[in-house]
């Protein structure tokens, strides 16, 4: 495998699994007091159109590593709405 | 422009964009006690990934979404650590 190839690979592995701390972390506490609503609005809009654009060109990697990012910035996300109803 | 393309687009759009009211909030209520510290690590992490990625491959768009993904991450990485130094 290239280093380019490698680097790819890398940077989506952190990028996705970066989200499995805050949603443990939010699940645990229950503390989203810092969590900003709109980013998570938009950030879980964007992994969905991602996870569409994935399932568009066929790629594999991008409906996986969309599809877990998806739910864990939901679970984030619910847990935000569900703590800040207004 | 394709609707594969524009999805793509407006993914990359929603992304890079939700940042702006996560770090927005983060700077004006110093309230990061809801933010993950190891989300924000490995999630800048990743990002630089994405940015070098994006340099070997000559994209501009992977570029330019990251640097500013990057700096976005950073801030509210930086605002995490000083309010948490241990």
């Amino acid at each position: 495998m290239s280093i380019t190839d490698l680097t790819g690979y890398l940077a989506a592995f952190l990028t996705t699994f970066a989200f499995v701390p805050q949603a443990h972390h939010s699940w645990k506490t229950r503390d989203l007091s810092g969590v900003s609503l709109p980013m998570y609005s938009l950030f879980s809009l964007g992994v969905l159109a991602w996870l569409i654009y994935g399932i568009l060109i066929h790629s594999w990697p991008i409906i996986a590593a969309n599809s877990l990012t998806l739910l864990l910035a939901c679970i984030v996300l619910y847990l935000k709405i569900s703590q800040n109803p207004n």
